[in-house]
């Protein structure tokens, strides 16, 4: 059972509030329905800020919301990789929403190379290099693992395994995991990399694997709606000594056109069964 | 190197040889193809048969191909699980052609269970009940691991260490596995779990997974067009003892679009990339 404090809103879960996206209620609106909700904490997308960061995090902590994280950084392998600069701009922009967590996708394979081996090292470098910046601004960097079917352009890290073994290679002590139902349901050795990775457990994510998965990005489940073991990854994380944050995070089509009111409700209805 | 008496055609590259899929050739004329082209092998699908398994195992092997193997069994788990009669006529067929392997591919997750386990055991049971028909016609089951993208209604088994302890819990001494560059590609264990299969690695299928990776099914790469390190792969099967045949199998629209000579040359002039 997952105290309702743990629990956060990942703002993505109503079309990261934005115009086009779920309903687009502002952002003032979402923290005070998740507060009105019981929500412990929420977790914005940069894109939603638009230079008030630091004002939206006093809106979110004002209402009595903690600020839990904020997605994320842009690539840092691959043909798409950002600059230092803007890898840095996203360190800038948690820390001035207070977020003591900045989500790190890693983008994909570099330009030329083939396997994993060669964009897992220049991953390991530049967070190496960041983790000084974001040392200094209170921030964590948080690896998240996908799913393997976004290899090549979206990430080069699949299992929590796989995130260990780059936070080990980019010896940045304090480098996190974030451990995703979506991505990491399917993995069989869930529960002994959780415990390998130990304190490096940062972070829960909670939706579900629908059984007919249509759409690789846009048709993640309900929790209780599709075929994972959401309380064996909770324990799983939970074995590995992680207490923190619960963020409910569903990109769907499907629960972007429903009221974000009844999205929010389901979530808080659903919460006893993960 | 891989030695060009090894390739064996997987004739879902050319679109199955079904009308609308590919150039439709007829079976004799991809069959005069692949031998014309040095091919050593190839690989069917039930649905190409259609009564004739004899006859065109016996119209291969008289071209100087040997038939490599037929794919697949229907599902063995989930809801739209086959009966044990629909599971030995695929055994039947393949008795039929002549093909000394069956490829499995498992379905999905049991009505009503979240996780893996439950799948699983029964898929064992169900293996184990069809192992001894299998035997007896001479006939060696082979499961395929699928990428984590087909989890949920296609497989409930997502790497070779996953099929391994299948392959185990079944009991079955010679149940196989084979290893798919577009399922397997992204596994950084692949090495030691092929290590660990040992004899159980009983098949090497060919293709590439793209950067951009744009439909689940239907976008495989050729090899050298993607991020797979296939010669690490290959050496990964090696490693287990593996020297059987090296099948190519593509799905792709693209690859169904051109010319099917065009197609079986280009398999050609990869090969020694692979």
């Amino acid at each position: 059972m997952i105290a309702r404090t743990r629990l956060a809103l990942n703002t993505a879960t109503l079309g990261h509030n934005l115009p086009g996206h779920g309903a687009g209620w502002p952002v003032e609106r979402v923290i005070d329905a998740c507060a009105g909700r019981g929500f412990g904490g929420i977790v914005f997308w940069r894109g939603e800020l638009a230079g008030r960061a630091r004002a939206v995090g006093e809106r979110a902590r004002a209402a009595g919301l903690r600020v839990d994280g904020l997605c994320r950084t842009p690539y840092l392998t691959g043909p798409d990789a950002a600059s230092d600069d803007d890898l840095r701009a996203a360190v800038d922009d948690a820390a001035a929403l207070g977020a003591p967590v900045l989500t790190v996708v890693t983008g994909g394979t570099e330009t030329g190379t083939v396997g994993l081996q060669a964009s897992r090292a220049r991953l390991a470098d530049r967070l190496a290099g960041l983790a000084e910046h974001a040392g200094g601004a209170g921030v964590r960097l948080v690896l998240e693992p996908l799913n393997p079917m976004f290899g090549g352009n979206r990430t080069v890290i699949f299992t929590i395994a796989d995130a260990l073994s780059v936070c080990e290679a980019s010896g940045v002590p304090d480098l996190g995991i974030a451990v995703d139902v979506y991505h990491v349901w399917w993995d069989g050795t869930l529960a002994a990399s959780c415990a390998a990775a130990g304190g490096r457990i940062a972070g829960l994510h909670l939706c579900d694997w629908m059984r007919d998965t249509s759409d690789m990005l846009l048709d993640r489940g309900m929790m209780g709606d599709g075929v994972a073991d959401i309380p064996a990854i909770r324990a799983a994380t939970e074995g590995a000594g992680y207490t923190g944050p619960v963020e409910v995070e569903v990109f769907s089509r499907r629960w972007w056109a429903a009221d974000p009111g009844h999205v929010l409700d389901t979530i808080v209805e659903r919460l006893p069964g993960c």
